[in-house]
């Protein structure tokens, strides 16, 4: 007789207690281990018996070779990491008061954000599942809550639908949508319509369910129209919020069926069930490039040379040779036994020296993604006191796209938001614009939503276009398809391996990089092991 | 001609600009103001002209009194706190390392927490709504993000149905239940079952929307089964998680429909979209009770007599007396114009004095709410380390009821995890338990959950069942109607008003403890100035 899965493991309970259940769990595939990270081997230094220590020269020291730069240096290599920038980190970047940067255009900003106040231009949230939390926590980097979605922010969409121009808190949205489609869903299943999917039993718990789900009202008998109604709920919101004694609390009423659907708001919700979005997400306290100085530093500063600018890379017969330029203009080689190209693939297909030609076209294949950040510090954090907004995100299809309110600094006396995150067409046009008029467009485009406060009160701005941005050229690639060129890469070119969060299943996230550097600290800690 | 509400926003958008738009918004109650706290004018010493201030007498100094106390001394009210324990806060209640309490059966627990680390035996959490954050603000209490939701918490069902037993991620259950829920919603819209609800154009507005919402595959054709298929989806959690190369990430495939349904893991959905507990949320840095020792620092320690028990409250023909016993033991009586009664209201019934009877039996109407909480110090962050759970709640139907994972001081060295948060008959079994037993059987059920992570490097823990805490007699109370008794106490008995959580529509909540002692302060005020 064939035991369900629940008399199993009743059975292994009875006899074995919770650890044998918890046990018999795992080998069901029932226990949970949907949160676990990519394994990784680390390299340790009695690896490789009495062998000479390898040197490796890694190209960048943005997070994927500060990665590799650290695993190796654990694993007892001899490293050098060359850097053109003169800060570890590459696109985890941030910018505070007197920073400086000047753009391939020829733009300068300096920033003028006050003490404590800063501007995460390129990473900036990170979820519980990736590694660059246990980087954090290996390196002391303190961490804090990144608020990505918040029920109090706003879904702001514009188009040719009646709630066009209209500000729907994130919580009402959610309400409507939810409320609606549970409300279909028991007329249609209450009047027979899913009987050749549905028992009798998936019926009634499904009806039960989404009575709960939407705050519908009850069935009508003999009435289907009238039945399972929903017609609006606190959840979404009040126009009298519940009070002391007698005040109850007066809901916001609902927005038509037909407005919700046609407003496409509900299109958001499928970006916060993401894999890497649902929250929980953590920031470091005090700026994400803490985690590249907290890398660099366990390198050893001696070991990662900045104002560097890497210009050929050779593989010769026993070892590779990298010339490149340091402060003083003059040019340099360095040889070592492998090489680590952590630049972002356009960059290093530029590089001059031997690499194959399929290698350099291969680094050309995928597409650049264009994005824009603006921060904008406000001497009055009036999202908090005028919106009762804490933390989190507002999404539009105006050209801001995603607004971000800062998770850090709770009811202080200025606040730095994030104006707009933006990508492909709408990053391309701000990125015509010089900053002021960035910041200018941006005002008027954040005002449209959140009303005056948001034109009044800026201290300083600050905006990045990762297109132009020398030594990145670009926030992120996308990949059409993972064959081919993509498969090439995860090869080394003679002695010289690529790495970086484009050759993983995570790109534009730091865990990307992380692990990409990782793949390639095993496959060269084992060729070196089985030489 | 009737303008829709888009070409009136339009129209006015054009002439008027953004700001004239968001005006006009607001005239048509589309501005944004689902957030608004209640409405509160605090008096102003110069609002009573030449009069000599009134005293005023209150009893407790739980929110509603320490509320009642600071807003009544700042409009230049003579104010005196009697106060029966040795702190402030009433049921917000911070229990940190050498904290002693007996309870109400003569068990005696020292609490052996670490430094920094804490229980917050009641309240823990603030909506950004509520009245308690201003407080914050006003009061310089630092606040921190209260992780609630987390996807990667855990939803642990027992019960006659085949995921009983088995611990599942929020996220997954997500993505299963709004998967299957958008697959039948999907079939019954595309065969046409709902066409007497919805038009052409929103017909064909929720199939696009369903397919993102549950991530479903496309239509098929001529075969309904086999159209917008939910057949799992990366946003559950993966198998093998995506990684670097090739590792493209293997998904962990969904639970069936039926299982689904007959768990009620969707329930739970349910109260995560409540307006007071939809996140974010928020809490003090370093304990609840901050906020209560501030508001205690800014009503003036000297203003509030600890250790001081109520024995009578009496209306005499020009004000109020209260007899008390302070440390010494002896009995006293205070006089004043008036009095703010903030016991909770089974204690103030039993209060000595001329209290009429109808209101003594008013404040014996309410039910009162049985709750029991332990906290758990471990020196282990095994929920962060084992199961990458960085905060939040898990929910289940077990005798637990609710786990959360601690919202401060991630990746440190030790935690305290909330073992349960519990109702009902689960908090009076456990009530009925001395101490250590409640501990050995939490943490069996949290063994059952987690594995035996759990039931390892306990460092210490402290419990409480609030039924038997001596002052408070229990959590908070029910209502069954707002009409009758809770009217009656809405009136003041003749110079003895009435205040608390208990009085408003946010009970259990500081903010309603808060916005009712506001209510009280006005009506107050308002005899005052009118005298």
């Amino acid at each position: 007789m064939r035991q369900t899965r629940r008399q199993f493991l009743r059975a292994v309970g009875v006899t074995g207690g919770a650890g044998a259940l918890y046990g018999a769990m795992g080998a069901l595939g029932l226990a949970p281990v949907a949160a676990d990270t990519p394994t990784f081997v680390p390299p340790r230094p009695g690896d490789l018996g009495g062998r000479p220590p390898r040197s490796v020269v890694i190209l960048g020291a943005g997070m994927a070779g500060l990665t590799a730069a650290y695993e190796l240096r654990k694993g007892g290599y001899d490293v050098t990491v060359l850097e053109a920038r003169r800060r570890p980190g590459g696109r985890n970047w941030t910018v505070r008061g007197g920073d400086t940067e000047t753009d391939l255009k020829g733009e300068r900003q300096t920033a003028g954000f006050s003490r404590g106040e800063y501007l995460n231009a390129g990473a900036a949230r990170i979820p519980q599942h990736h590694v660059t939390l246990d980087y954090c926590r290996q390196l002391g980097v303190p961490i804090e809550v990144f608020a990505g979605t918040n029920a109090d922010g706003y879904l702001y969409q514009v188009g040719d639908h009646d709630l066009s121009g209209v500000p729907v808190r994130h919580r009402a949205a959610r309400a409507d949508v939810y409320g609606y489609v549970s409300e279909l869903l028991s007329k249609a299943t209450d009047q027979g319509a899913l009987d050749a999917y549905l028992t009798g039993e998936d019926r009634e718990a499904l009806l039960a369910f989404l009575r709960l789900f939407g705050d519908l009202g009850p069935k009508v008998d003999g009435d289907p129209a009238a039945s399972f109604r929903y017609t609006g709920t606190g959840r979404r919101g009040y126009e009298i919020p519940p009070g002391a004694g007698t005040q109850e609390g007066t809901p916001l009423p609902p927005h038509p069926l037909s407005d919700v659907l046609a407003s496409r708001i509900g299109y958001y919700f499928s970006l916060e069930l993401r894999w890497e979005q649902a929250m929980m997400m953590y920031q470091p306290v005090g700026g994400m490039d803490r985690i590249a100085h907290a890398l660099a530093d366990a390198v050893g500063n001696q070991h990662v040379h900045y104002g560097t600018e890497i210009r050929a890379v050779r593989n010769t017969t026993d070892g590779v040779e990298v010339d490149h330029t340091g402060r003083d203009g003059r040019m340099r080689t360095l040889a070592a036994d492998f090489a680590i190209c952590t630049l972002p693939p356009g960059i290093a297909a530029r590089l001059s020296g031997n690499l194959p030609t399929e290698v350099r076209d291969a680094l050309r294949t995928p597409e650049v993604l264009d994005v824009g950040k603006l921060g904008v510090e406000y001497s009055r954090r009036w999202w908090e006191l005028d919106h009762r907004i804490y933390g989190g995100i507002t999404s539009t299809n105006t050209d801001l796209l995603n607004v971000w309110y800062p998770s850090y600094g709770f009811h202080g006396p200025r606040g730095t938001l994030l104006g707009y995150y933006n990508e492909g067409p709408y990053a391309a046009d701000y990125g015509e614009l010089r900053h002021p008029q960035r910041l200018s467009r941006a005002l008027d485009r954040l005002t449209d939503i959140h009303g005056e406060s948001a034109a009044r009160d800026v201290a300083s701005a600050f905006s990045v276009h990762w297109t132009d941005i020398r030594h990145s050229e670009g926030a992120w690639v996308m990949w059409s398809s993972r064959e081919g060129a993509y498969e090439r890469l995860l090869e080394p070119a003679g002695r010289v391996y690529f790495a970086g969060d484009y050759l993983s299943h995570a790109n534009a996230w730091q865990h990307g990089a992380m692990v990409s550097a990782r793949s390639v600290v095993e496959a060269l800690h084992a060729r070196v092991a089985s030489s």
